[in-house]
């Protein structure tokens, strides 16, 4: 890696994934100092937790940064920062509850935040990225699904049981023909994730004769990269499937504005990398949608964080919460 | 008033209403030591100011209460927390900006803070009403208007700039046929409000030819007390429009919980008092509609603050947020 001043506090990312646990030291700009990895899949928590302690102490020890950490962000998949533990189902080998705090805190003795990777982005972002010196602002995270991060006068919101935010899971008109994976209808998952770009570029050409690079494309090969792809190369219906994902997310955050006021919504995320793809058409339908008192006053914005490590530094930002 | 111990802190409320202004000072357990009132009408603000600070001045050395006062809170429409100012149009006599906060402040050289009556609401709960011992919950104020106000880990949300919280105007498939008085279709206001009961009360008789108490009212005396009453008195129609206005809640706060993960979703304001003919209704549908985590997860709750008083109540709760 590069050699560049270091600015600390210190903090550790851990972002746990289904298939790769990759941690990381940062520093208080978000730099990256050092990063491993290792597969998820272990015989039980336990050795995947000794190996993530024995390799995050490594990585302390090679940088002589003993003493200096501040703390250790976990990012993972139905995590309750209230618990410190991973509570629902997800794509992780092991049967929740599962205790990640506790874990780690008495492997390194150091202080363990764990959080949603939603959540984990809303503080990245505040940390690190286009919400910093903002105090009321929705990071809407779309990638296989949809998650939201919600600050709003300078906290984060966790709510009761660490279960606020999930914003993808709120229902709308516009996505009522379309069943969530969680059993609901309607929800904004259903149209504004990877999937629900694939689904909505299905049906339209489903739906209409118009020329399109993407009927050359096997249907079991369409993702929503491929789709962003030919939307940017001048393909009109997969500028289509945007202009509609935009206008729903606009729709949503016109309703979603009601609640916490805030001065910015972020996309973040695999999707959000079509940019004004997106950001356009949604910020049209929130001026259509939005009350007055909202109307003109929200900023639309792309994460700042780094495409392939943006989940890994908002871990990383947990600490400094 | 009857004698009963006092207990510190004391504050003021003051319920600033259209046609009368209302102040009281009120002890930490929400009782009203003394209340007085004087017409809104007046020819300026600051003769408005000046009426209000002589009579809670007098009202504090009557009682012999100087230096023992917290501070006031002042309860108004379109009031903004974050400016201390009415910010919005109302149906009081002076044009916005009104600097309410500045205006007695500076009359009485005690803190002032201003608040909406929805937020108001919310805080008079968790002071003196049932969210006591409560950080996570929402109330919706259900009168001439719907508000809601939205406590989450401990903090009143107030948003960018003081908007947070605009519930009633939320926008919802069962309303998209009624346009509010916003300018928006399916606001939640138009069903829950008590305009929007007579809405439906007047829909329902149309559309059916089903006897009901009702029908022998003539139209323009048809209000929510009078729909709320013939449901009491078994009146089928009548029940049929609570039903309706309860699921529409219901539905409306299987949404709402996926911002905040509330504890309790709390009912406030003239509408609210038909009590379980709307909480029943309104759990049920909750409970269809919602995400599995919310689920039998939130209480639901009819405001205990006193009827007449509570908007007062609520805003003298506001200097101890």
């Amino acid at each position: 890696m590069q050699r560049r001043p270091l600015y600390p506090p210190f903090t550790v990312g851990v972002d746990l994934g289904g298939t790769n646990t990759v941690y990381a030291i940062v520093d208080k700009t978000g730099y990256i100092i050092d990063k491993d990895s290792f597969p998820t899949q272990t015989p039980s928590v336990e050795v995947w937790a000794d190996l993530l302690a024995e390799g995050i102490g490594r990585m302390i020890e090679h940088h002589s940064l003993q003493g200096d950490i501040a703390g250790i962000g976990i990012g993972a998949p139905s995590a309750n920062a209230t618990t410190g533990s991973i509570e629902g189902a997800t794509n992780l080998p092991w049967p929740p509850p599962v205790p990640l705090a506790n874990l780690i805190e008495a492997r390194l003795g150091l202080p363990v935040k764990v959080n949603n990777d939603a959540n984990a982005a809303a503080i990245g972002e505040k940390a690190y990225g286009v919400a910093a010196g903002m105090n009321d602002f929705i990071v809407l995270t779309l990638g296989t699904g949809v998650g939201g991060g919600v600050v709003c006068n300078g906290h984060l919101l966790s709510g009761a049981r660490g279960f606020a935010g999930e914003l993808g899971h709120v229902s709308f008109p516009f996505a009522i023909d379309r069943i969530c994976g969680c059993g609901r209808k309607g929800c904004l998952e259903t149209v504004a994730s990877a999937r629900g770009i694939v689904e909505t570029a299905r049906r339209m050409m489903a739906q209409s004769e118009k020329p399109s690079s993407l009927r050359e494309i096997p249907e079991d090969q369409l993702t929503a990269k491929t789709v962003s792809e030919a939307a940017k190369a001048g393909d009109e219906l997969a500028k289509n499937v945007f202009d509609f994902t935009g206008e729903c997310l606009g729709k949503a955050a016109a309703e979603f504005a009601a609640f916490t006021d805030p001065e910015a919504i972020i996309l973040f995320g695999g999707v959000a990398k079509a940019g004004d793809l997106l950001i356009n058409p949604m910020r049209d339908a929130f001026g259509k949608h939005t009350l007055h008192l909202y109307r003109d006053r929200v900023r639309f914005l792309i994460s700042s964080l780094e495409g392939a490590n943006a989940a890994l530094i908002g871990a990383a930002s947990l600490p400094l919460l």
